[in-house]
C-alpha cells in the first residue's frame, strides 16, 4: 500500500519476474554460444547491429553491399516487429536476407536468430558466407540485453538523435565493440557534439572503437570497410 | 531440441513468463487507473508521450513552455534510463519537472509514474496543474504496452527516422490518440513521405489525429497549442 495516498500500488516492490528473467537470460546466452559456433562452421563472423528506429542500419548495409559485392560474401538477418520492408531493401541489392518478425517483441533473442541462421544457410549457395549481419529491432534499450552469438556488436546513433544518447542509453554502449555515428553529412545542420558523444561512450566503455560515417556523402565509408576487413583477418 | 541441427535451443518454445507478464500487466492497469484519478484530483489531464530516442519530445515541451507559461500551468514527469538531462532542460524553462530514472528498464510503468505524480504534486504550489506531460523513455516499442493513467497518448516520429515507422512499430500507433510528425523543417531534405506515414498510421488506427510540427521553424505549433486547448475544455 502506498504510504502517501493509501492506494494499492505495490510501490517500491520489485517485479516478481526476476528469477524467471535470470533463467531466460542464461538460456539465451547458451543458445547464443551455439549460434556463434554455427556461424563459425559457415566460415563467417556475425555482427549484431543495435540502434534506435531510423538511425540508418539498413542504409549502411545497402551501401556496404554496393562496396563489397565483388569481394566479400555476406548475408543479413533482419529483425523487425512487423513487415518485410528491410529484407526487401537488402535483397534488391542482390544480398541474401532473412526477415525475422518478432510479432511485438522489442528485441531479437538467440533462439529467433538461430532460426534465421538456418534459413540463411539454406538460401546461400554452399551455405558459406564471410559475414552475417544481424540487424536488430530498432530499439536502443532492450536489444542490448540479449547476446545473439555475435562476434562484434555495433551501436549506432544518428546525428539528428543528439549527442546525449550514450549517457542516456548506457547499456548499449557498455556492451558494444564499435560506436558508429551515422548521418554525418547532417553534422553542419544539427547541434550534435561529436566530442560529447565520443567522450560519453568512452566513459562507459574505454575500449569502444568509433567511426563517423555517412553512406549518403561517402564520409568514413573507407574506414567502415577497413573495419570489416580487420574483422575478417 | 532443434530438429535441424540437433542443438539444445528450445526452438519454437514459448517463453515461460507469459502468465507472470499477464498479471504484471493487470496490476499495471489498475495502478494506471489510480494515477488517472489522482491526476484528476489535481485538476489536471495527463499526456503520455512516446517516441524513439531523439525524436524531439523534450524540445516540443520546451517550446510549449515558452508558448503557454502565462496561460496554462503544467508539469513534466521525465522518464529516462539514466541522467537528469531532460528534467534540467525543462526546469530551465521555469516548469516543474520530476526525473524518473528507470535504472535500465525500457519503459515507464504506472507504479513509477505514481511516484512521479506524488513528487510533482509536492513541488507545485497548491498541488494543482492543468496538464501533466509524461515523457516516456525513448523507445518506440515497450512503452506502448504500459498504460500510465494518461488521458491522451501521443506517438511522435521525427522526419529523419523515415515514414515507414508506423508500419514497423504498429502498437505505438494503435494505442495513441495523436500522431505527431516532428522536425518538419527537415522535410525538404529527407525522403520522408508524409502521405505514407499518415496512411499507415490511419490503417492501424483510423481515428488517430495527426499534427505536422517543427518547434524550430514554428510550423504547426499553433495547431499543437489548439490541440492542448481542446483537451483542457
Amino acid at each position: 500500500m502506498c504510504e502517501k495516498c493509501g492506494c494499492q500500488t505495490g510501490m517500491g516492490t520489485k517485479p516478481k519476474v526476476i528469477d524467471v528473467n535470470k533463467s531466460l537470460f542464461e538460456a539465451n546466452e547458451k543458445i547464443g554460444e551455439q549460434n556463434r559456433h554455427h556461424v563459425e562452421r559457415m566460415g563467417a563472423v556475425a555482427i549484431n547491429m543495435i540502434s534506435s528506429p531510423g538511425a540508418g542500419k539498413t542504409t549502411l548495409l545497402e551501401a556496404t553491399a554496393d562496396a563489397l559485392k565483388d569481394s566479400v560474401t555476406f548475408g543479413v538477418i533482419e529483425g523487425d516487429i512487423e513487415t518485410e520492408k528491410d529484407a526487401q531493401r537488402i535483397r534488391a541489392k542482390g544480398i541474401p536476407a532473412v526477415q525475422l518478425t518478432t510479432g511485438g517483441a522489442c528485441h531479437l533473442d538467440a533462439s529467433l536468430v538461430h532460426h534465421g541462421i538456418h534459413e540463411l544457410e539454406h538460401i546461400v549457395p554452399g551455405g558459406r558466407l564471410d559475414i552475417i549481419f544481424i540487424e536488430n529491432v530498432g530499439n536502443l534499450v532492450c536489444p542490448a540485453a540479449f547476446y545473439l552469438g555475435e562476434h562484434k556488436r555495433i551501436v549506432m546513433v544518428s546525428v539528428p538523435e543528439g549527442s546525449d544518447k550514450p549517457a542516456k542509453y548506457p547499456r548499449a554502449f557498455i556492451g558494444s565493440d564499435l560506436f558508429v555515428i551515422s548521418k554525418a553529412d547532417l553534422l553542419p545542420y544539427f547541434d550534435f557534439s561529436v566530442e560529447e558523444a565520443i567522450s560519453e561512450a568512452r566513459r562507459l566503455n574505454p575500449s569502444i572503437d568509433v567511426l563517423i560515417i555517412s553512406p549518403k556523402s561517402g564520409q568514413g565509408m573507407d574506414k567502415w570497410l577497413d573495419y570489416l576487413s580487420g574483422i575478417l583477418k
